[in-house]
């Protein structure tokens, strides 16, 4: 089956006939207005997750909200007795609100900032079909181990698609983004995501979240301007994250910020148990602050034993007053 | 007890008034001068600390070589058969001399920059008896573990007071800072300094010492023009630190520089062992130069076996030659 | 014998004169064009390195793919049955092309940028005989654990020599680096290199390779405009690196980048073993990317499964943009 994977069939430019023939339904390719469903989990843990009142902003994009707690673990299929994942994701454009005053038009994945968050179990073969309907070359790059031929670093043009196949390992945290040149623009712009492999044995249950750290360089002059966790500035801090008391939280924090090299994760009033790159089951450390470089990603885990609200932010606090800020409101239990 | 803590006594805003009704005698609540003493560690150990001959500086500000080695273990109490430490913090404003040329207005924690190294052992109670005579609205916001009513973001108006109680866990190196908006701003001024909370069973007898890296943006550019290590630009440069040969050091570092999203510790000629956030009691590596973003600290220990002068500074070079470089003098044994 | 080492006839100023009368024969001190023998590796391993069909450049500079395995291991002596290790060093001038419309008159050790990696085995004593030839005060200060007397801080004029001795410990990645101020001036203009320390029972086999990230300030503002691996901007971008599949790699790397304060080092479609500081003989933990403020350094152990080309870089991609780029060729067994 590999052997059949790498004769040409994947990474290649595909027109969007060439796409159609491959007999690939229900991917919305003549707009970037995608429609397809996102996913639920499979499975269904015996964690408690706080009612959120959220609704999807009525400006077309997707809330942070919903961003938040969103896995996509793909459309599932058995291929020779192997599990095969496949995921649709589409390079597209549209306009985010970074505060009252200013628009930014972002480059993305799937319409959202940041990309889905996909989601396999280490030995799943992951695919991904990918069309590009950005108006510009882009790509998909992943983190993680693959062979060359799908590793994403060739640009594939506006109209045309690609698909990257490979299996899901080392289980951890990685990421995907655009690595079209000039690289810092492309990720600035939005084109970036997270990929979970689980480990084989799951992890314990835990109210699991995704929080993705990234700048916008609004006047490109190569430094950001706003900052943002799952996109939008500030929008944790005036929507707070409602999670409950003594329960485990595993957050999935990856640092996508470009032009600063690192900020660090600071949750408030708490300790977290750090699980680097999430490759291991064990934690190697706990602390309240971590530094990340851009890229660089980790499993923290921790619990709250009071209620009430509290901050998460980098360290860096010019960062953080440019929106990487938000709250978590601990229900009492 | 706890019950009793969270009914409203804690980090609300008192006027003097109210303040002088809790009948905490002695806190200097007239002006800026603020004299209590601190009090001195209650343990004393089998460990030689060199004699330094510093005098305190005329202009009214505490010697870096003072604050060096000076631990407020605050004053104990007992209620309910429990240890109490109970520290008085005062916010204020004082002129430090960051060259011949430059003055620089701090805004300050007992009338110190950094402010006093607060010191507990995991289980006892904190009590941070705090007022504001700073002029500004300012706060103290603790790193650690915590309810949220004394997580410490919210503002303590000038000439009111509030208290921050809480259990003191868990053990490691940790730190307040003022947590009012803009942050930068009140770090950058000087409202920060380190809590340490030593383990149930202490830590082999050693040199202690404290180390807090910071900046000063002195033209409101958000960059820093000067560094430090215990707030003098190039103290520790001038006068040598004076530490024993073959004798265990233990510094306690914490890195409080924004605007540079982090700075490295380098030791010249010698390798630390590191206490990740002091949260071991077994080093989890070794080298001569660590990374740590703003906010985060260590304990690293090491014990020269050559006497002699030896370097230590971050090993971003332009951070080190703008302030931020101490030489440890080792005495022959 | 380290008492006589102690007495005086280290890290003393010497003039031409002086120095050749320490006998130290075949040292070029007539100019900057050193030509005396780097030696190649005393042990055979059992890795197969893929020849490489580099020309050195016509320029008078060393390729990087050279600079890539070359180790120096130096001349080696027995005195009073100990293992001494005598390397060579000279500190001079030479002029390298970033691009082809930009030259940067470098300061460096050995004609080269970085300098000679110099090797030795845990337990040996190292002999280093340093002149300077270039035209400034320098000097060569070592990371790694020695007496203050040869810490390298003190300028060494022109024309003048320094010899620093010392034991090699601890087993590790280190590096020297020339101390004179502006530190940040002498290290970005070149003169850095590293400093392997084996462990007294050698690491397994693989194919070794060096990596020193490294940037360039070539207008004074002091920010970098080009950055590069092993000397020479995008060399391995434009000149992939080739390996064997299935072959373990040993990567030493170093990030000696001046005004950014720390940069991430990632490894495309593959995942490697962490050593940090080199410190360790099983590794840490594992990832494909890994924050290194300036002056740390880290092995790093990988084989690729699958054929191809893999980039490797910063992922500050403005860093990766701007030279600090390459690739690594798997070729397939």
């Amino acid at each position: 089956m590999e052997n059949d994977f790498l004769e040409g069939k994947t990474q290649s430019s595909w027109n969007r006939r060439q796409f159609l023939k491959l007999g690939i339904a229900g991917l919305g390719i003549t707009g970037a207005g995608i429609a397809y469903q996102t996913l639920k989990p499979q499975k269904s843990l015996p964690v408690r997750i706080p009612t959120v009142d959220s609704i999807e902003p009525t400006d077309g994009n997707i809330s942070p909200m919903t961003i938040l707690r969103d896995f996509d673990y793909g459309t599932v299929k058995s291929e020779k007795g192997r599990t095969i994942r496949e995921f649709r994701v589409v390079a597209s454009n549209s306009t985010i609100k970074l505060n009252s005053a200013v628009d930014f038009n972002t480059w993305n994945f799937n319409n959202r900032v940041p990309g889905p968050t996909l989601r396999a179990t280490q030995g799943d073969r992951i695919r991904v079909v990918f069309l590009n309907q950005g108006g510009h070359s882009h790509s998909m790059h992943f983190h993680g181990v693959h062979p060359a031929e799908v590793d994403g670093v060739r640009p594939i043009r506006h109209g045309n698609a690609a698909i990257y196949e490979f299996d899901a390992e080392p289980f951890g945290v990685h990421l995907y983004h655009c690595h079209t040149e000039p690289i810092t623009r492309h990720i600035g712009k939005g084109l970036y995501g997270m990929l979970i492999v689980d480990p084989p044995k799951p992890r314990p249950p835990a109210d699991e979240m995704v929080l993705v750290m990234a700048g916008y360089d609004t006047n490109d002059d190569n430094k950001n301007e706003f900052y943002a966790f799952n996109g939008q500035p500030d929008y944790y801090r005036n929507h707070p994250i409602p999670i409950y008391q003594n329960q485990l939280v595993r957050l999935y924090v990856l640092n996508m910020i470009e032009f600063d090299v690192a900020a660090t994760f600071h949750l408030h009033a708490n300790f977290f148990q750090v699980y680097r790159t999430g490759r291991t089951l064990v934690p190697s450390e706990d602390s309240d602050v971590i530094t990340m470089g851009t890229t660089e990603r980790h499993i923290l885990e921790f619990a709250y034993k009071y209620p009430g609200k509290y901050m998460f932010h980098p360290h860096q606090d010019a960062i953080a007053q440019s929106g990487c800020m938000g709250i978590f409101n601990v229900i009492a239990t």
